[in-house]
C-alpha cells in the first residue's frame, strides 16, 4: 500500500469514523484517532485496517493496527491490541473510509492544475512539442522528450532520458530512466473497480500508482491503470506493443515481451521473461511464473507455473493444444 | 428511427426520387412529394418507406407510408394506399435516398464549426481544460467538466454533472446526467456500414445517434458508433472499461458491467444487469437476455436467454464449457 | 526494401563497417565502400547485403551485392563477386549497420520539426481544424481535410480528396487519393521489432513505410505500423473498422473488409477481397489467399488458401467448426 501522491486528509477520530460508517460507538474509545488506513500486513498502531475474508486469518492474528473494520463472524480472530469496528459490508465500508482519507483518489476528472509547459519550470529543462501541459507535483529528469498535445497531469515523476509521445495522458505514475511511452496512451487513471449497486454504482478509491521501471517501452494506444490499494508495476526492460490494456494492481516482471492488443485483468502477477502473443488475455488474480510463454489469442484462466508454454482458451500446455487441434 | 440532429433536406417530389434512383416514372404521380424516409413501422402518409425482405411482410401490409421502395417480387404485399417504387437493389436505393434527405449523415469529416470554448456561450458555464473545442448545436448542463484537447463536435446534448476526460471526441450524442466519459474516446461517429462494391464501396448514411443514459461511465480509448437507422444506447448506470468497441445500433441495458477490450457488433441488443468479462466479443444482430454473464474471452454467436452464464468460443453454458475443458 | 523517406548517411567504407561490427579486416579491401544496405534480391554491386538462413540459399547464390554480412556456415553459398563479412549474429549486425545508414529510422521520438499548419505552405491549400501540426518533407494534394489536433509528422505524402480526422498522428506514410483516416489513429510508427537482450533490448531500424492505397477507410483508434525492411500496405478500397492493429510489413489486398478490434501480426500477407470478422487475430508471417473469409473471434495460425471460409481458434474450415461446436 504505497501512496506517495495522494494527500492524506487524516487523522480521524473513532467518533468521526463511527458516524461515517454507521458503527455503534458502544464500548469504543471514540476520542482515539487513526492516521491512515492500511492492509493487515502493513498497518501500525496508529492505523485502522480491515479484515473481510477467512483467507486472511493469519494476517489478522498478527496485525499491529489498533482498529480493524470487520464483521461479527471474523472479529474473534483479531489480537487483543486491535479493536474491531463491526460493519455489515466490510469492503464497502473500507471504500468509504479510504475515500475520506484520500478524497482525490476516487474520481479522475481532468487535472485543472495543468498548464502549458512554457509557463512552468520545465520550460528550459525538457524538449517538448506544441501544446504540452504539465500539472502540479511533477518532476522530470534530464534529457527527456514530451510530444505534442501530451498531458503530464499531477503526481508524475519522470526520471532521465525518457521519451513521451504525442496525445498521451499520464497521471499518478513514476517512470524510471530510459522509458519510452508512445502516442495516444493513457497511463495512471483509476482502475475499473467499484461496487455494483442498482441505479448508482459506488466507485472505490484507487490510492495506488503506476510504476514503470527502467528501459521499458509502451506502445501506442495502450492503457495502464493505477492500483487500488497496491501499485501497478511494469518491470525493467519490458516491452509492450500497441493497444494493450493493463488493469489495476497488475505486476509485470522484467524482460517481458507483450504483443499487440493483449489484456491483463486486475491484480494478476507475472514473473520475469514472460512472452505473450497478440490478443491473449489473462484473467484477474492469477499468478504467472517466470519464463512463461503464452501463445497469441490464448485465454488464461488458471495460474501458470514457471518455464511453461501454453496456448488455447482456456490456455493449456501448448503441445497438448496443438496435438488436439491438428 | 430518431434523428433529432441531422437536417432534413426534404421534401422531394416523386419525380426527383425517380430520377435519383432510375425508377421508371410510368403510372406514378410524379408531382406528389414525401417529407421523410422512415421504416415500415414508423412511416406516415407523407413519408416514403422501404421493404426489402420477406421477414417484414406483416409490417409491409400495415404500413401507412404513401410510397415504398421495393422490388417486383415483394410489391404485391403492400396495401393499396402505398405505391411501390420498383428498384433493383432496395437497400442501395434506400441508402442513396437517405443520403439525399440527410446529406450530413454520410461522411464524418472533422467539424469545422468547432471553435475554442472560450469563444462560445459555455465560457462561464462549464469548467474546462486547455484547447477545448465546441461545435454548433451543442447544449451543456450545469456542473460539467470537459478535459484538455477534447472536442464536443456539433449535435451533442450533455445534461448535468457530467465529466468528459481529455483528448475525447464526441458528436451526434445525447448524454444524460452524471455520466463520465474518460480520456481518448470517440463517441458518435458513423458505424462500419457500407455496401461493398469493387473499386469503391458505397457508404450508407447513419442518421441515428448515441444515447448514454444516467450514471454511466465509459473507459479510456473506447469507441461507440452512432446508429444507422436506429440509435446506439447505453442504459442507465452501466459501466464500460477501457478500449471497448460498441458498434452501430447496439442497445445495452441498465446496470451492466463490461470489462476491458470487449467488442459488440452491430445491432445486438443486450438486457439489463449483463456482465461481460474482458476481451469477450458478441456478434451482430443477437439478443442477449437480462442477467446474462459472459466470461472473459468468450465469443458469442447465438442469442442467450435470461439468467444464463456462458463461456467459450462459441459461447455455451459455462458449466458444460468448464467440464469439457478441465 | 523501399525507403523514400529516410536519409541515407552512407556511403561507408569496409573499414568503418568492420570497426562497427567487430569484423576481422584480414583479407578485406578496407578502402572499398558501399552506398546502401539491401536484401539479397534487391542489392546492386555498390550495396552490402545479408544472408542469415538456409532458406535464402538460392537468393544468396545470385546476389549482385559486393559484400554480404553472414556467418562461417553460410558463406560458402555466396558467389565470387560477393565478399563475406563474417559476424556472430547476422541479424543483430544488420540491425546495427542499418541504423548507421538510417539513424532516423530507429527511434520514434516526437517530430520536433512539426509546426502549426498556419505557418506552413499548406495554410491556403488544405481545409484544417484547430491546432493542426505539419512536419518537414510533407506533401498534401488538393481538396484534403485535416481535423483538430492532428499531427502530420515528417515524411508523409497525401494525395487528393483525403480526409484525416482529429487527434490522429501520421508519419512515414504515403496516402493515395480518396482515403479517409478517422480520429485517434497512429499511422506509420515503427513496428514492435527488436532483439530481446536482458536488461536492455536492441531496437532494430524500421526503414519501411506505410502505403495506403486509393479509397481506403481506416477506423477510429487504429494503429498501422510501418515496415522494417519492406512496407506495410493497405490495398485499394479496403475498409478497416475501429481499434484495429496492423503490424509491420503486413500486406492487405484490395477490397478487403476488416471489422473492429482485429489484429494482424507482422509480415503476414493477405490477398484481395478478404473479409475478417471482429476481434479475429492473424499470426505473423502467414499467407492468406484471395476471397478468404475469417469469422469474428477466430485465431489464424496457418496459411489459408484462396476461397476458403474459416472459424475458430485455431481457425479451421467453418463447416467443420460449426459441426463440431453445435
Amino acid at each position: 500500500m504505497s501512496n506517495p501522491f495522494f494527500k492524506n486528509f487524516g487523522p480521524f477520530t473513532i467518533k468521526e469514523i463511527s458516524n461515517l460508517l454507521s458503527i455503534k460507538p458502544e464500548g469504543l474509545n471514540i476520542n482515539a484517532f487513526v492516521k491512515d488506513i492500511k492492509d493487515l500486513y502493513n498497518s501500525n498502531n496508529d492505523d485502522v485496517t480491515f479484515f473481510h475474508s477467512k483467507k486472511y486469518i493469519d494476517a489478522a492474528k498478527n496485525t499491529k493496527a489498533s482498529f480493524c473494520i470487520t464483521n461479527e463472524a471474523l472479529k474473534k480472530n483479531l489480537p487483543k491490541n486491535c479493536v474491531p469496528l463491526i460493519v455489515e459490508n466490510v469492503l464497502v465500508s473500507v471504500s468509504i473510509l479510504t475515500g475520506k482519507f484520500y478524497p482525490y483518489s476516487v474520481d479522475d476528472n481532468f487535472d485543472d492544475s495543468a498548464n502549458f509547459i512554457e509557463e512552468t519550470k520545465f520550460k528550459d529543462e525538457v524538449k517538448y512539442g506544441k501544446n504540452v501541459l504539465v500539472g502540479e507535483n511533477v518532476t522530470i529528469g534530464s534529457n527527456c522528450l514530451i510530444g505534442h498535445n501530451s498531458i503530464i497531469e499531477k503526481n508524475v515523476a519522470i526520471e532521465n532520458n525518457c521519451s513521451i509521445g504525442s496525445n498521451t495522458v499520464i497521471r499518478n505514475t513514476i517512470i524510471k530512466n530510459n522509458v519510452k511511452i508512445l502516442d495516444n496512451c493513457v497511463i495512471g487513471k483509476h482502475g475499473f473497480g467499484f461496487f455494483p449497486i442498482n441505479k448508482k454504482n459506488l466507485r472505490y478509491p484507487h490510492i495506488g500508482i503506476v510504476l514503470i521501471e527502467e528501459n521499458c517501452e509502451i506502445g501506442c494506444g495502450s492503457t495502464i491503470d493505477r492500483g487500488s490499494m497496491s501499485n501497478t508495476i511494469i518491470g525493467k526492460n519490458s516491452y509492450l506493443d500497441n493497444q494493450i490494456h493493463i488493469a489495476h494492481n497488475v505486476k509485470i516482471g522484467e524482460n517481458s515481451i507483450i504483443a499487440g492488443q493483449v489484456g491483463i485483468a486486475g491484480s494478476s502477477r507475472l514473473g520475469n521473461n514472460v512472452k505473450i502473443g497478440g490478443q491473449a488475455g489473462i484473467s484477474g488474480h492469477l499468478k504467472i511464473g517466470n519464463n512463461v510463454e503464452i501463445a497469441g489469442g490464448s485465454g488464461v484462466i488458471k495460474d501458470i507455473p514457471d518455464n511453461t508454454k501454453v496456448m488455447g482458451y482456456p490456455a493449456k500446455n501448448i503441445r497438448e493444444f496443438l496435438k488436439a487441434n491438428k
